[in-house]
């Protein structure tokens, strides 16, 4: 999928759906297998001027989403996500950017997975950093792809 | 702290910080080291009609705040979260609810813990449910009472 077709879809799937949207989360960057997004403090603060931890969540949950559409054949796949674990390291008193990647050889080894069984799980581990390039929480979350039973057509966000 | 009192702190808890009153959240009881909350599929939907992990998160996450004003000190301590960790087990395709409780022989030995060492964590497991009982997400998080230091004054939400 070439670049720009890649970003207007990462870019739909944070605008369409309305408790992501309301947040103000951007697709900063997008490439295959990769992603880079950004929630703006603003909205975001509870009540002592940090990011909201709800907030954070929504950036470290939403990259599964992002990178099986820039890394996974989505006419054959759709994705869940499974579990999510976010470890607070220090208040985000800046905007938050996220980076995610993975490698060829992994994608291809999932999707060759869920080829056989139907289903394969993905585990991510990604930082979330502030402004000044500190980690303020770590994210761990299991994500799944699972074929498409034939003939039925999967909506995109 | 009479139940009204703690019932018009926890509204304020959902409503005062933007992240957390536009899900639309509610408390729907509290009392004494005990709350319920309720996530409305409204405004929470994801592309597939099921409710948005987001906004399971925020019902999972805030009980730990509530729970805080319903149980400990806030005079002499202020709550932070640690960690959270979500497992998504089924869809949730109704709005859901969550109910909290910690015992007071818990709550007294956090509180003396952070007496002690001026913090002190404390662990909550629950169970997000729909509208028919079934489970549909269980949070396990970690938070942390920490004693004020003397001369600061702690904002509420």
């Amino acid at each position: 999928m070439p670049d720009d077709s890649m970003k207007e879809l990462a870019d739909r799937a944070v605008t369409s759906i309305e408790g992501i949207k309301r947040t103000g989360i951007r697709v900063l960057e997008v490439r295959e297998r990769y992603a880079k997004m950004l929630m703006p403090l603003k909205g975001n603060v509870n009540h002592i001027g940090m990011m909201y931890a709800g907030s954070m969540f929504t950036i470290g949950e939403i990259p599964g989403g992002i990178l099986y559409i820039t890394s996974f054949d989505y006419k054959k796949y759709y994705p869940i996500v499974k579990e999510v674990t976010i470890r607070f390291v220090r208040p985000a008193l800046t905007d938050v950017t996220l980076e995610a990647e993975i490698s060829k050889e992994r994608v291809d080894r999932i999707q060759s997975d869920a080829e056989e069984n139907g289903k394969a799980d993905f585990v991510l581990e990604m930082e979330i950093k502030d402004a000044r390039g500190e980690v303020v929480a770590i994210v761990n979350g299991i994500w799944q792809i699972r074929k498409i039973t034939e003939g039925i057509e999967m909506k995109l966000p």
